[in-house]
């Protein structure tokens, strides 16, 4: 069976790609299959300690399959870009803590199969795209967005090469505490989305930025987002 | 006249900006059409310091035509993507830093009649051109070229209405301390092509990633350069 690592997994995206991946009906550490691990992306001790967790967890000989970088932070700046205040909170988690957490579970992936890097970005981290999500007040948000995809993209170079398949995924604007109630889809179809791209994902999707896709919606078209 | 401030202007690209921009034989603060004010970017007190001193340098209701952000670190990181250490370091000037020295000067500008804001970014934070410069050992440096670029996408959504013309050029490769010996262009020839962009963007020219132009070079074509 498939290992999987799930960051920021106690609410929202999260936990609703932790219910679909385990396929139970509701999410339980005792059945054997999911197992919780304490993780605060934002410290590196923490980080060690995880990784030693897991190395236990997996037992002698067995790789992490996949790693799913998806906790993250969206701070809301209500006085245009020229006011945002947060680029180092958005950095410190939404970027720097991805590559310390991308780097801790390195050796683990690298002895798994699978050897899937998957990292949970947004389309307001599209720069190509600034025009269309210019009323979204999260400018620090979406600066440490576009910069994680550099991020990706530069692990992808590296990673690739050696049978990894390192890719970024939009999960949609979903109903959760970051994307509020005004969202465009449940969490459960976003996730539902987002585990059937990593299922299906092979090297070619090695360095993609892939959009959901969600019938009935222009916007979810499934194909590659523009940087 | 128009009035030009520029960031980084002790060495390098700056200087060569200073030099060019000035249209005089040599940079001598002696002849008042040059003032040296000291600025570190990084230091939210020293760029206070510096607002008020070009302010009065400037004299009551003159604003200031052009801000042109050349400060920068590239710092060398020769153990690949996932062994980059100075994603803090590079985030903190070649973002953040553009980001204050922006909000900071933003009241002159807005008073001037061109208002210009210029960031000195780099090919290398193109997300699109990553494999082109994947043996280029500055990982964090990429990153946060990237960030900056979005930075300045949303700076010019918001200023482009109120009359900003705001956007990005790469200089070219250049022989300066960053550059090094191995560069393609010596600094007066980045110099003369970013003065030249500046002076003849106009508001068409909001939000763009402007690549210089070189005769014989057919990656310096002048052209927009991808996200």
């Amino acid at each position: 069976m498939a290992s999987c690592l799930i960051t920021g997994c106690s609410r929202g995206l999260g936990l609703e790609l932790t219910k679909q991946l385990s396929s139970q009906p509701a999410v339980d550490s005792s059945n054997g299959r999911i197992n919780f691990v304490l993780l605060d992306v934002a410290k590196e001790d923490s980080i060690a300690a995880a990784v030693l967790e897991v190395t236990q967890i997996l037992g002698a000989g067995n790789g992490l399959d996949l790693l799913i970088n998806n906790a993250g932070i969206q701070i809301l700046e209500q006085n245009g870009v020229t006011g945002l205040h947060a680029l180092t909170e958005s950095f410190d988690v939404n970027v720097i803590a991805v590559h310390n957490v991308s780097v801790g579970f390195l050796p683990l992936l690298s002895s798994s199969r699978q050897k899937k890097l998957v990292i949970i970005t947004s389309e307001l981290g599209s720069i190509t795209n600034t025009a269309i999500f210019s009323t979204a007040p999260f400018p620090s948000y979406k600066v440490s967005k576009a910069a994680v995809n550099m991020l990706m993209a530069q692990y992808a170079m590296e990673l690739g090469p050696k049978g990894f398949t390192v890719f970024a995924i939009n999960p949609g604007w979903l109903s959760t505490d970051m994307g509020g109630s005004q969202a465009n889809l449940e969490p459960v179809v976003g996730a539902c989305q987002v585990v059937e791209i990593i299922q299906k994902a092979t090297p070619a999707d090695n360095g993609s930025f892939r959009q959901i896709y969600v019938e009935g919606w222009d916007v979810y078209d499934g194909k590659n987002i523009p940087w």
